[in-house]
């Protein structure tokens, strides 16, 4: 257990004494994140939203890619994903599908705002009903839009995730 | 607004048509996801997630990644995104931190949900207290992981996101 709590904080210290890394080279926001599986790192990622032109290239976005190209899996079964700031909605649901042990944050949401950063307005946003949020979002249903998930069902020999 | 309401069909039927195509290709799940700007397609995607071993390759993120990649920016201002299913709660985030202008989808997370996928359970976990949660979140709070938002603050000429 106490093996575990220092593996631990090894782990929190290196996200988030390399926060900085991403700001300092002017790359993206200040966020770090490791992935590690029977206490080896096996991915890490930082924030390349600016530098890359991707708005998805969150540091534990960058970390999951990272270690499952590591892994060559699409999973990260048994492994720990440490994330120098709590991870926003993209980001927690990218670790949902991702689907690891366990997720430990430094840091929160309201940090992040406090910085500038949409994280608390976006969990805000998924709280409400479709028709009061900021988004414009509209529902166009499509027939063909519903049956291409019959088509998958019936397809055998597919990789389900 | 006629001419809006038959762009819109036309850009729907292409997600929702082709939706089918990354199943017929055995390269991931059965979404399809295009970006418009000034009526004209800039960005698209379809699911990767089990060929590119990348649970984030969903066709949301990749579609905002590859318009992005088009349009040499990190932002998809003016933009509508077009999804042949609603998007999971990592899409949705992706598409906030894009910015686009509107959101266009075909189906809904529950047939999603009956085809096996997890998006309606992601949505609900997410609205669940931590602690009640399906997936372990620990907060490890780190006193550098809150200290670099203020250098992130006090850093001139950075871009902003």
């Amino acid at each position: 257990m106490k093996e575990q709590e220092e593996a631990e904080r090894r782990f929190m210290l290196r996200a988030a004494e390399l926060a900085a890394y991403a700001v300092d080279h002017g790359l993206g926001g200040p966020f770090r994140a490791v992935v590690v599986k029977d206490g080896v790192i096996v991915g890490e990622g930082y924030n390349q939203v600016t530098s890359a032109n991707d708005p998805t290239a969150h540091a534990e976005v960058m970390a999951i890619r990272n270690a499952c190209q590591q892994l060559e899996s699409f999973q990260l079964t048994g492994c720990e994903i440490y994330s120098s700031c709590e991870p926003c909605p993209m980001c927690l649901g990218a670790i949902y599908w991702a689907r690891p042990e366990k997720l430990i944050y430094g840091s929160t949401r309201f940090d992040a705002a406090n910085a500038g950063f949409d994280d608390a307005f976006i969990y805000h946003e998924l709280a409400l009903p479709e028709n009061q949020r900021n988004l414009r979002i509209s529902f166009q249903p499509h027939q063909k839009a519903v049956e291409v998930f019959r088509h998958w069902k019936d397809r055998e020999n597919k990789t389900t995730y």
